[in-house]
């Protein structure tokens, strides 16, 4: 018999009742032990009675679940830093496993966590903290493992995923998609988190750490949230045979990291293209695996029940063998994180300027002088006076491209500069 | 150090030395183990000799390799049957583990090996013989473990998903793409393993007895390969918002399995309707989890050695904890397995029939008798004197449709039943 404690009941805690409930059968033939959640940590006494646990497994103090000698693993499913992170240490000093859903801890204090897991010899596993179902953390930190891995990019937020895929399908301004998206329950009242990127920067922080064995911070990411999208840039990104998608973005190369989450235009003949509505992805490119993409439900109360339970089973199997902290932390390097300005990429630029004879040539005059060379200019005439430039550049230095901006900015042709969106993955198109 | 014996050094196996070489200090860190090929066994000393080993690590015979007791693992890569499965059962007994690529043996010879691994407290990796560096094994038996796998579906064949995917962009017939596959090196001069399904129908078998428990073998899969797919049925599927695949099709209802492998026409919203070229995909769809997909290269030297590595650090890792056979055969149910007659779904049928008063109504009728139901007809008439009809059937027992057609073929109006196509994933559109 293996006993959990859980924290925290709310719609994940429930799904892995239910499916330690539902699937107790092939989980007692796949590890030789049954599972039995044995307390609670949660305020809402009626709702556990309701899923069937007796009134005195439900607690509302830590004490009785950490200092409960028969609790084998803790499954931590509170949010927030604190004070789940104090929750998760003691239980670890007491010898007790973890799994946890929790990627704003993680992002922020993964690396006490780790360390004492190292030091307590248990184990600490967090699939569910990345891309809710999908098998993102452990592939990578055991199928992949021969790879040095080059690539992670991830759509890791359904909320923004199905605000663009929405305005990409109906031309639809990004406001009256996220109402929309509120009014059926896709987005939250308070919207920031996710439509800022947020949500997605503490997801590829930790695949970046696993991938890069490296420990990437929240801080460590650039930040960009898609508010700035509109329908005139979707529609301009078909005519390119790009779609735009919320990236989050982790690369090495030459053995520095850049990590960043924007919006971006990918070609439509990209993985991550018809990666469409709430689901998420994370496309990895590896040096001997090549290119691999996986797919499936980033959230939800049973895709992220599957992750907690996976790694529940992963730990009992462990306890079997005597073989618990097998894999621990793997960021054994530390690689150095490149600012936004030092990188590198292909951007589209839409400007409006004043339809004057030689113009162009001043803008373009404009980028090389800031060594931005570009790679198509469409204009489009709107106004009877203004003409739309879409100019989509080589690659170029983030740096050398924010020069020319500041430059054109000052220019009495320059109307506005209406849009700035990194490209990537042009290599697939 | 980790000691290991390579059986076979072609494409695959250089692949392995040279993976194992180029990321040998991330290996390191990974596993804390230095990790050696210390033996071949190899014909071709003169491929050996290029890839640096010295003269005395080359082999032909088997029993220099078992009998080393420096050797820790075996990583066979020989392909067939035997004498691959008294090599690796040679070696287990010895106490050796064993990574393998080779589906052929595990679709055939699975339960011999893995009792062997049993008794014998070893490890027994394959996660290379289905979709090449695609994680497919290791998700179902790990992350995925939680769920009642309802559903696998692959596109596990290169060859013929670059035939199909030139067909449907090109317009091309079958036997002038598969020429040109021939000639570019993506189909074999013998094509007959891949075209007519085998291949596909191996890794099914093995996906299959992984993700419902239960062994199937290779003679349990009904198969049907892409020879009668033509560029007329493909023009079609394009009118009708469809896409033809061969897919490796495993599904488990009420504790009944059923394992196929066909051409079939699929949604073009299907995240396998956009699996394309050489690339294959695993759709595996679980009570929790709902639908996933993972998706790369199938095949090929480094995405292959990508698995093979990443089952040698599994097993170091094991090594490292003393936990070798944690994880071990998961076919601890027996459950039926259905007829191809006994399943249902939905049909795509094109036939010519004589454009006669009341063609329509006879052969309606002959569907109804058996009841088959249609969903839609589509007529489209061609020569002068015969009418071309598109029939889609809803969902019906194969065994009522056969009976409808072989009633039809015996009709006058009834020029010829051209093509018939199942239809998949519909629930999709």
């Amino acid at each position: 018999m293996i006993n959990i404690g859980l924290l925290g009941c709310g719609t994940v805690g429930s799904g892995v009742v239910k499916l330690l409930e539902q699937n107790g059968e092939t989980i007692l033939k796949k590890t030789g032990k049954e599972i039995r959640i044995k307390k609670i940590l949660e305020r809402d006494v009626e709702k556990c009675l309701e899923l069937g646990f007796a009134e005195n497994c439900i607690t509302e103090d830590i004490k009785d679940i950490v200092d409960d000698p028969e609790i084998d693993i803790i499954v931590e499913l509170l949010g927030g830093i604190s004070p789940a992170d104090e929750f998760i240490i003691e239980a670890m000093e007491k010898g007790k496993h973890v799994v946890t859903a929790n990627k704003d801890l993680i992002a922020v204090k993964g690396q006490d966590i780790f360390d004492t897991a190292e030091n307590q010899k248990v184990d600490f596993y967090f699939e569910a903290s990345v891309a809710g179902g999908i098998p993102a953390v452990t592939p990578l930190k055991q199928s992949l493992a021969g790879n040095n891995i080059e690539e992670v990019i991830g759509i890791l937020n359904g909320t923004t995923n199905y605000i663009l895929t929405k305005m990409s399908r109906e031309g639809q301004d990004f406001d009256d998609v996220l109402k929309e998206a509120q009014d059926l329950g896709y987005a939250e009242a308070d919207p920031s988190s996710d439509v800022y990127g947020l949500d997605a920067a503490r997801k590829i922080a930790i695949l970046a750490s696993i991938a890069f064995n490296s420990r990437v911070m929240l801080d460590d990411v650039y930040v960009e949230g898609i508010t700035s999208i509109n329908a005139v840039d979707m529609e301009y990104a078909k005519e390119l045979g790009l779609e735009v998608k919320l990236l989050a973005i982790a690369k090495q190369e030459e053995g520095q990291i850049q990590v960043r989450v924007h919006p971006a235009f990918i070609p439509i003949e990209h993985p991550l293209a018809s990666v469409n509505g709430v689901y998420n992805a994370v496309f990895i490119k590896g040096d001997a695996v090549g290119d691999i993409m996986h797919y499936g439900s980033g959230a939800g109360q049973m895709p992220t029940a599957s992750a907690v339970v996976g790694d529940i089973i992963e730990i009992v199997r462990n306890k079997n063998y005597n073989s618990n902290a097998r894999i621990g932390c793997t960021c054994y390097d530390q690689k150095p994180i490149l600012n936004i300005n030092q990188l590198e990429g292909q951007f589209y630029i839409r400007m409006a300027v004043k339809d004057r004879p030689g113009a162009l040539a001043g803008i373009a005059g404009v980028f090389g002088n800031n060594n931005v060379s570009l790679s198509s200019v469409l204009q489009k005439t709107n106004d009877w006076d203004m003409a739309e430039l879409i100019l989509i550049t080589h690659n170029t230095s983030e740096q050398n491209l924010r020069d020319a901006l500041a430059v054109l900015k000052g220019m009495s042709i320059v109307g506005e500069i209406n849009n700035v969106i990194r490209l990537e993955g042009m290599d697939k198109k």
